[in-house]
């Protein structure tokens, strides 16, 4: 059994954000699977064969790339952003661990890859320049309670928050939830920005304060960014988004 | 006045994780700042003005680009990792708000990197498959009273934590602080990742339990990874080291 599972991280979209071990992993695989938009951005090559699906259930996309391993194929997953940050890896390896034993002799390796939150931030100026946190707003594998227990730390300790997975036509009203605890914690003139589809030719960066970012609209592509308290906008000139920065900084005052 | 400043992310030191457009922004610069490890990264060339630094104040590497660029010249100012985590992002944005009027109409760009956190995480398996957090261990510039209760915070509600500059030699103890805490809130057995130098040729990368983290040695080059009360191990061969990663699925019962 010499077959091999990489899971490999496109970046946010931008071609030039992809590295060159991504590139080159994508190179000597065999086959491809993925998600059907992040298949369609790996060109056509002969020797690939592509295994683009719409199947939502991750864990089966892993076990198809592990059982194609197992049989010899060099396997590329492809995902976007990251492959570490509510992407394909966690579920290749929840397959792995649930799967056949021969799997956890597969050669199974990880290409790291340019998450949304760290696009978004290079597009903003530098938002996560304190500590952060990385939260998914998605309750389908964890209770929303958990998801408001983990905002509310991260609010109170004042960590700069990315919100992933803000919201789907499955989960309307959870973007606006959390936004509304944000706003119970934090000053109504926090610094929020919603980043959506970046580096992408439909890129819509808006930096806005929270008060106003409950009415303002999200989508499946958007990365949501709440400042901490020491975020701080950089007026530039006209019609010029600002800079949105947080400083390295805190203040004795604030302990 | 037409000149610019690129904050550009060099990523963990492996060449084959510089993104394309990392590349070709050091390749359109006149002038290279930056740390002296992260300067030496990049090969000399005909018009390339190489201004290596051993300062350790970022903020005045950052005034000394944008003065360039106000004279004209294309400034990249490297940072190792992504320079919006902990690097030099941050610094060139509080340079640009304490500074000239003039130096908040330059062309100022970030380009993304791979940040040490996901680096190793995509060695390791993918032990940020959950929400996570990332803390920076120095009060160089934020009282040790925040960090702690950064951290409670973050351990409390359950998040995957990466503690960046975990030690130096004027800071050798609050490493040793950190997981003490940790061990207050999370079991012994908690998986832990210290991971030193990803990438590059001195690269180590050590599982060991919470418990046994106190004693491990660490440095200035090293990522420390807590795992979250989901982080398992998936044990493989002897003499490999067992696959990390955290599910995505966070069971009811622990609400």
């Amino acid at each position: 059994m010499s077959g091999s599972v990489t899971v490999v991280g496109l970046g946010p979209g931008d071609p030039g954000l992809v590295t060159p071990a991504a590139s080159a992993a994508l190179e000597r695989a065999t086959d491809l699977i993925g998600y059907i938009p992040y298949v369609a951005r790996v060109p056509e090559r002969p020797g690939l064969t592509r295994h683009p699906s719409d199947n939502r259930v991750e864990v089966d996309r892993a076990r198809h790339a592990l059982t194609l391993a197992a049989e010899g194929r060099h396997v590329a997953v492809v995902s976007g952003g990251d492959p570490g940050v509510f992407a394909m890896a966690a579920a290749l390896f929840e397959a792995v661990e649930d799967g056949e034993p021969a799997w956890r002799r597969l050669a199974i390796t990880v290409e790291p890859g340019i998450t949304a939150m760290l696009a978004a931030a290079a597009r903003l100026g530098a938002p996560m320049g304190g500590d952060f946190c990385a939260v998914s707003l998605s309750d389908n594998l964890k209770p929303w309670k958990i998801v408001t227990a983990r905002l509310e730390a991260a609010l109170r300790a004042d960590f700069v928050i990315a919100l992933y997975n803000p919201i789907s036509s499955a989960r309307p009203w959870q973007l606006g939830a959390a936004l509304g605890l944000a706003l119970e914690i934090r000053s109504a003139d926090t610094p929020v920005a919603f980043a959506r589809a970046v580096t992408r030719p439909d890129e819509a960066i808006r930096v806005m304060t929270l008060g106003e970012a409950r009415e303002a609209p999200a989508d499946m592509a958007t990365l949501v960014i709440i400042g901490a308290s020491g975020t701080r906008l950089i007026p530039r000139g006209p019609g010029e988004r600002p800079f949105v920065y947080t400083p390295r900084s805190v203040p004795t005052e604030r302990v």
